[in-house]
């Protein structure tokens, strides 16, 4: 499966590191690319820092000036659009029709999102009906989307490699 | 299970935002309290005004003084304490040996954690070997540990719950 990552409503400076973690958790559970309205410089800063190490050069973040025309392409290009909100349906009953079938645009918005969103998206889903974090719903449908497999990616050019550890830091260097 | 979370290395207004989705995380998905060295108040805010909304005042946010003491408290009353780093065992293997161990004790830190807590804990565990979040693997960890449950569960003292619906937002206000 394909999928990329559109975060909306990010207000910049006070979203910042959130807006980084949504990046970083994107680039980490096998999403291809996150669009976003706005970022600050610091946040690709970060991204690229992380990118040149540990890999994955292939992950992109692609601004945008118009959220609604990222979607309209994405659905008239037979992609699926899922919006992750507090008040859609139970991820665990909803991912049976999103799984397997194809592109998929994940949709988080930073903070209240407009009500078109709802109505433009394929499917609202909800990781829970509480109030937490787009960061934790973002992490747990990817989870979801990629059963777990997406913990043992490689990423393509890689400078450095975690060895997994019982106790302590193992990290072995990549030859080029 | 009773879970619980230890938040280390929280740098005051740098990291509140992402804190207050740790807290919210914590709350969200199953966990009795989180302990904190320090907390900003717009943090303490926020969780009280999602608590009196959305229930759950037997969540807990609990100031400590010395984080190193409340993992041997917690390693003296049996308790198990999993430290959650990149550097680890990867979660989907080593929950095998933590679910249905009665309580546990989930440390993340907010940066860079000093060495000893590697030595300090029962078992470090990774949720992928990549740079991303913590709310990021709070989240895939408290998930694995309740497998899905957590998104299902009631808040008790609730003034509101979400009914999940398809497209657009339904509440049903609750009576007391």
């Amino acid at each position: 499966m394909e999928v990329s990552v559109l975060r909306i409503g990010h207000r910049v400076v006070r979203d910042d590191r959130v807006t980084t973690h949504v990046v970083l958790v994107s680039r980490a559970f096998g999403s291809r690319r996150i669009y976003m309205t706005e970022v600050d410089n610091s946040i690709k800063e970060t991204l690229a820092k992380v990118v040149k190490r540990w890999g994955g050069s292939d992950f992109n973040v692609e601004i945008v000036r118009d959220w609604k025309k990222v979607i309209t392409t994405w659905k008239k290009n037979s992609g699926i659009v899922v919006h992750l909100t507090m008040y859609g349906i139970n991820v665990d009953e909803a991912i049976i029709d999103i799984v397997g079938k194809g592109r998929v645009l994940v949709v988080v918005g930073a903070q209240k999102v407009p009500n078109e969103l709802f109505h433009l998206a394929d499917h609202n889903v909800a990781v829970g009906n509480q109030p937490h974090s787009e960061i934790a719903a973002l992490s747990i449908f990817l989870d979801r989307i990629f059963q777990g497999t997406q913990l043992k990616r490689d990423f393509r050019g890689a400078k450095i490699k975690i060895i997994p550890n019982v106790r302590g830091k193992h990290v072995k260097m990549l030859d080029k």
